[in-house]
């Protein structure tokens, strides 16, 4: 292990980017900004999107596909929604290459310039509208309850491995419904599906709340989102479910007759998480031996390393390892058997230290003759030595109690850093050490805006779970009804 | 059901065309070329995908993602590559839309435009060995065996559903090996589980072989295919696996140290199939009322529709149904229940017929108190009244029934329409009538062309499966090694 890894305390940002790599997750592209999700990266990003999949079938959604390209003036449609994505997109003005003349390889075909550019989608709502214009006459007609798996691709300029990235990995959720009441309580209950999958899975705790109109996706009337605390104090945004009220109705003249056969635009919503969870899940648990995962989404959830000197050590230790193996299978936890001989034990460990695996089974000619294994787990890295006789049992409640302990972890930590503050001077020094603040705001963007100037921490939500509060502003003194979570966010 | 829809006899092209709209499967977008999948259909292409990716991991391969974007200049570094592919390609050329100074609307900002122009890609060998460069130094990094699931764009100038689209999904695996014997078992492996999918869970029986230069992929050093027969005797490629041998390695200077410390380049392979196998599935089983769907793809393998008059009558069928219903999930069978009171029974049989679900049952209030239920195959349009008793037992085998019925069908099918045949002259004339022909060719791109100019028909493959036999090219009389495959083709 020649190369030194920059620790969180030396430098977080680059503690991140060599965990990335060093767990062989992600890595920078040639194509600017984009990256390659390694096989135990995207292993990752599959169960959860699993996961998912199962909790959107369960409340009544279906996969469909629309196309990649949306065409320039359907962005146009809607206006907020062209303001906010047209500035980051990647267009597509011609469809053929050419030798060139000189020889010196292909250039784009003149000729085959499009007569309107096709926009590569950043988000789906204008083509799928346009397709539910279609789709939609009657009341008989909705809901359409439907969830996209996608790329999407919007041209950012400061890209990070899975937190910002040009393109990215999605879902994508959107629904059409009759009235506004059943719009916003499918709005409601997919954000709640995002935050069981957060804390259920990903063992993250997130806040539920509403986003103001300075961070309202473009196009819609209400934004909810969950909000996630990382280990340098920064914000997450993990996901978003947006109340889109008539908008995209209204731009793609979309309406059903309902029961009395009277015209009226339909209600949509639209909710997404994406391969920035990936970057969310390293950043709440990871430490500075590497990736910390929790274990309903390890891949591996279980690695075993011999330890052996001749042959005959070997295979007897495998014996009893093939027997362990096929116990915790049949209990459904994923196991790997690193017999590699190439590689020294020492240099396993770390390798699966670097790589997360929940738990580790070591066993040697001794441990063999005492009839126990030495059991590693991830998370706390204590070791503990255990019999066989119900060593699968001893397994499958410790992975537990890993995920719980990884849940309460960070929830600990999340309170620890989360203050109340009622002056704009002691929110200025306090936010340089990170965390989230509750305090007092006018409710104004102007005053958002100030605030954002001066310390580049925004509103992250109006938090749903607080008990109301009536207060004075801490910059402008102006009443307030409740304290808002304001963060430096990533 | 006032619309009439073409039959395959009238007008096949249309029948297809109509059946995919009417089983609600896809349908065209406003984006040139681009189809939207709609949940009926992506929830087939979901069960194909869920298949095929076990059989993908069982074979020790793993999922990654690699960019959407290819630089122009990768395309050419593979001499054949860039000209296989460069002539119907995606170019972005743009990063950034404004809004227009006359207030129209938004338009390309000329000040985004890209130093290098990136393809949306149509395939992923250059940027994928781009990567593998990168990963691969010594024999120990061997092999690379990946697989990813991705939309892929090839500009095509015309399109049908699923058979040929401008955007389409697939999957393509990419694999890097230290050597030739290696890379050729790989493809010959891969050609094979793109054979048993096809016909254990398609139904679809397929001709395994081996494509002429002619039919190469562009960049291949050898092409492997499965072949298969549509209903109207037209023949559909439903799967190719590339022995790339080194071309790619060379391309992009990918080279490994053997054990011997020896620099050697990386002998590769790539394989794919896409969402053209709907199109396969469709044209393979389907008839004049519909979709018929192998049980083993169907979304919905069972549906129940009541028949009633009283709430009283639907109650006691239901708690019957329900029951059955039970009894269906338990063995794994999907079910669905359809007591829409909107609907009638007569609507409800036609809707469960265009969209191929295999087993349909119906109830009415005689049946219940006979204790018997209609069981009607949708395959071969025949009804059983069965006991409940045992009814359970009965679907279960008829299920596999209809599996296996399908795939005899079409290979009963496929055996009428193959024929041998020795003059040129007969050869014309049959051709049109479609099918498969075996018949002797001189082995040269020539004589391939001439027949391809007069017939329309080319070689689609040089089939693994039938004995070898000496004979005379029928068009030259040139000496052949043994028959070929020919037939007009998707």
């Amino acid at each position: 292990m020649a190369q030194k890894y920059a620790t969180r305390e030396e430098d977080y940002s680059k503690w991140y980017n060599d965990l990335v790599y060093r767990a062989d997750l992600a890595e920078h592209s040639d194509v600017r900004g984009c990256m390659v999700i390694k096989p135990y990266g995207y292993a990752i990003w599959e169960k959860m999107r699993e996961i998912l999949d199962v909790k959107f079938k369960e409340t009544g959604h279906s996969n469909a596909y629309f196309p990649l390209f949306i065409p320039k003036s359907y962005l146009s449609k809607e206006a907020s929604h062209v303001d906010g994505f047209a500035k980051e997109c990647a267009v597509v003005t011609h469809y053929r290459l050419k030798n060139a003349e000189d020889g010196s390889g292909v250039v784009v075909d003149p000729e085959s310039k499009l007569e309107e550019e096709l926009i590569v989608r950043p988000t789906s709502e204008t083509i799928i509208w346009n397709s539910y214009k279609n789709w939609i006459q009657s009341y008989r007609d909705l809901p359409i309850l439907i969830n996209q798996w996608a790329n999407v691709v919007r041209w950012e300029m400061k890209t990070r491995l899975f937190l910002r990235t040009t393109e990215f990995l999605w879902q994508e959720g959107h629904t059409a419904h009759a009235t506004k009441q059943e719009a916003i309580a499918e709005t409601e209950q997919m954000l709640n599906v995002y935050a069981d999958f957060a804390e259920n899975y990903m063992a993250m705790p997130v806040i539920k709340g509403r986003k103001t109109a300075n961070e309202r996706f473009a196009g819609a009337d209400d934004t909810l989102c969950i909000e996630a605390m990382m280990q340098d104090g920064k914000a997450l945004q993990a996901g978003t479910s947006h109340f889109l009220g008539q908008n995209f109705a209204k731009a793609f003249e979309v309406k059903f007759a309902d029961k009395e056969g009277k015209l009226e635009y339909v209600w949509a919503t639209s909710w997404g998480v994406s391969t920035r969870l990936m970057g969310a899940l390293i950043m709440t648990h990871s430490d500075d031996e590497g990736l910390v995962l929790p274990p309903a989404l390890a891949p591996i959830q279980v690695v075993a390393v011999p330890i052996y000197r001749s042959q005959e050590e070997l295979d007897a230790i495998t014996t009893k390892i093939n027997e362990i193996a096929g116990k915790l299978k049949s209990k459904g936890i994923s196991f790997k058997y690193d017999n590699d001989d190439n590689r020294r034990p020492g240099w396993k460990f770390a390798e699966y230290e670097a790589k997360g695996v929940p738990v580790r089974i070591a066993m040697g000619p001794r441990d063999l003759e005492n009839g126990k294994a030495e059991v590693a787990r991830r998370d706390t890295k204590t070791k503990e030595v255990v019999d066989f006789e119900g060593l699968d049992l001893y397994i499958e409640q410790l992975l537990n109690d890993i995920q719980s302990n990884l849940l309460n972890k960070a929830k600990a930590f999340r309170q620890e850093n989360t203050k109340a503050i009622d002056s704009y001077d002691v929110f200025k020094i306090e936010i340089e050490k990170g965390g989230f603040f509750l305090a007092h705001w006018d409710g104004t963007s102007e005053t958002e805006d100030k605030i954002k100037e001066e310390t580049k921490a925004t509103i992250r939500c109006i938090p749903f779970d607080i008990p109301a509060e009536e207060g004075v502003c801490m910059v402008t003194g102006k009443p307030s009804k409740g304290r808002v979570i304001f963060a430096k966010a990533y």
